[in-house]
């Protein structure tokens, strides 16, 4: 809190250092000088607002900073990030060359250094529509896709198009927290569903009719999910159709993670219901082509019944993106190319790794009785892990877990409590499997080391 | 307007089609069947909404591309794009080859696919931090800088960080629109203060205390000016640093024009007044390397009395930034080759362009009794035209006139309309010299066939 009597003095409403200051808005007007003696900066309520005291709860990434900080500097053996989802710096996870080279011959030609349209370029919008059709019984156009700087600005846009006052949204639990943040900024109340870890992280189905009215507009679902690393089945997904019918609702798919499928089950997107309940569907380059620093991702509108448009849902959000910040030109421009040229072999390799770390990780948590994992990963990146903390000494939450783990073991994890799941933890296997094979053993050094005696 | 019986009926509050529906939220639930045979689905709400109603109308996007639309296909002259300032699409604009090479050796590295920290890659902070030092009195860090997906997000992540409840901000008129949208988003109340055409488009100091009141928490200032390519005095930046003290307010800059000088009068960074009341300055590649398409912006804090970090501003751009998208990485990452590398040569190139582009535009319009120019440009890439329409026939207004001048002449202008100013015209000169000859003349041609008989 400033205190001082500099220039740059800050004054607060409880803490007001003159008469002047304390009767409302003095501003120095009264000596008839340009530049006050002291300012009463109006701005400084800010410090007070959301953003400023609550903020950083909102987001992993911010959690994630926090628990690397607990890193020693010094510490003998490489950190281990096993708390997001990116294994880009790991050679063995370097992207397609043809994706590569896609991008770089589009910023040869010179011809995408300028603004792009707000909503895509067409030639990519129409790539990505052709992409996704080949999983539908239903031709999408270039006029369902909408492009956006990766997943995270999907999550921008889709969000305040639906903050209608006083309606709500249904969110996951656990869940991927931008969309709790993103509709707290946007005044748009939420109500959250459990997915059941003892059903295989299904959605709790049953409750949505409890937690609903007529003022809720949608639902989000993450599939394969993040953070539970399930994949949900065909009669599942139709149930979560019907019922979003019912409701009234629309359904936001998350399926970033859609081609990452590797358990047996295949990957129905959430589009293959569109005729049953309208669906926008969010998916990007980010996870599937392991680039989350090229931003390009996208909205679908998988909607054959063209509910969206006459309720002119598909109007806003092309309104809320001509004053939005768009994917870089260039990286549109390539889209289709990457989407055309990007061999399946490239997929097949990536996904045979991450099977190969999400198994070595699955059967060391089953090990590690001082952990519990209800369900093995079929997809994602990632999957839930339970803490039993009244088997440990002296830990006394999942954040405390992990800035405890990051200190001595040098093992980033995201606590559980940032995704609505307190005294659990996600881990990332999208890592080299002998890197996840390095981080469940020093997991369980650490928890052998805190154990109750 | 939906009112067809199929399952996709869209109910309304107003088109109730069953007594059930009419009385709340029926959802079929008392037929007991999963599905019900007609849905009211609870977002279309969204149509009613201010994006779906207003949302287009905040948009210089989306005026442009209705003035596109009423171009002529098959016309036989070249459409003149005088709407907006992306020159980047002719030879002579194009960028340095060494920012372009930056980026391709950048992204060819390999290791800048990741995602970045949320504020943007420490070294290219720095880069900026160091870059924009050169014209400040006092050195700025990489903690003064924040990275954004151009100066869109920029002002995507200013406004949120200023909207506390009941809180209000001043934007000039005319002025750039995605403030107002963004403000309005925010519920950020707005009040405007003049741009004084006769006075070489000057802030209207004078009116701005009778405007504020102690819920202003911020003023923007556009230098140089768009939309009227004004460039602001060093006197004319300290009254206006010392009116923001006065009135306790911070100064958010929009500079991403700031290279772009060719009237004689220097570029000001408003950063030499940081020490009077503290400034946001919004800058950019888009505009000084012709890049707008690569989307690579920062928030500069220019406040070396650190009020913005004791008011937690700065703490609030953080957290907002942490949960919004990003500029691509690999960019981010050739950033600092980009600022170092590119030759003065360039700027002399492209500054001496758009001088002579401004010059032949403005001598152009100063013959053309139909509009008038009340000052010469200075900077940027624009000029606004005042609209002599007593003089013209069957032009209703500054919509009109633009529909119109499309359509006949495939030239498209900017309506000042959606700048704040109703039968003006914004006419960006950054465009080949020819180009500009040609597009004036058609102004002319299509005035002279529309003139009062």
């Amino acid at each position: 809190m400033a205190t001082h009597q500099s220039n740059g003095h800050i004054a607060t409403a409880d803490k007001g250092h003159s008469a002047a200051a304390q009767n409302g808005h003095s501003n120095g007007k009264s000596n008839g000088h340009a530049v006050a003696p002291e300012v009463e900066w109006n701005f400084a309520r800010a410090k007070d607002g959301v953003l400023a005291t609550t903020g950083a709860n909102m987001s992993i990434r911010a959690i994630r900073y926090k628990i690397s900080a607990s890193v020693q500097d010094d510490g003998p053996r490489p950190v281990l990030p096993l708390a997001h989802g990116d294994p880009s710096m790991f050679p063995a996870f370097r992207t397609a060359v043809e994706a590569e080279d896609a991008v770089a011959a589009t910023l040869r030609t010179g011809e995408f250094n300028c603004y792009p349209a707000g909503v895509g370029l067409p030639a990519a919008r129409s790539a990505v529509a052709e992409h996704l059709s080949k999983d539908l019984p239903y031709q999408l156009s270039a006029d369902d896709i909408f492009l956006t700087a990766g997943g995270t600005q999907a999550i921008e846009v889709v969000i305040p198009v639906l903050a209608q006052p006083g309606a709500n949204i249904l969110l996951p639990r656990p869940g991927y927290p931008n969309y709790e943040a993103r509709a707290g900024f946007n005044r748009l109340e939420i109500r959250h569903f459990d997915l059941l870890p003892d059903k295989g992280w299904e959605i709790d189905i049953n409750s949505l009719e409890s937690i609903a009215d007529k003022n809720t507009t949608a639902m989000v679902i993450i599939n394969p999910n993040n953070p539970c690393g399930s994949v949900y089945s065909y009669e599942h997904l139709a149930k979560v159709a019907e019922v979003a019918r019912k409701l009234g609702i629309l359904v936001i798919a998350d399926e970033v993670y859609g081609k990452l499928v590797f358990g047996g089950a295949p990957f129905i997107p959430m589009g293959v219901f569109g005729h049953i309940a309208p669906v926008l569907s969010i998916g990007s380059l980010s996870k599937s082509w392991i680039v989350p620093g090229w931003r390009l991702g996208w909205v679908a509108v998988y909607d054959p019944k063209k509910i969206l448009q006459e309720t002119k849902i598909a109007t806003s959000i092309t309104n809320y993106l001509n004053v939005s910040t768009d994917p870089a030109t260039f990286i549109q421009g390539a889209l289709p190319k990457i989407l055309e040229n990007t061999k399946e072999d490239f997929f097949k390799r990536i996904i045979a790794l991450l099977k190969e770390s999400s198994e070595i990780c699955y059967k060391d948590i089953k090990e590690n009785r001082y952990i519990s994992c209800p369900h093995k990963p079929e997809g994602s990146m990632f999957v839930m892990v339970k803490l039993n903390l009244h088997l440990l000494e002296g830990i006394q939450d999942d954040i405390d877990f992990c800035c405890k783990l990051a200190k001595e073991e040098s093992v980033i994890l995201c606590p559980g409590s940032v995704l609505g799941m307190e005294n659990w933890v996600r881990i990332t296997f999208a890592i080299v499997p002998s890197s996840i094979q390095d981080g469940v053993e020093r997991i369980k050094s650490f928890c052998q080391r805190h154990k109750k005696k």
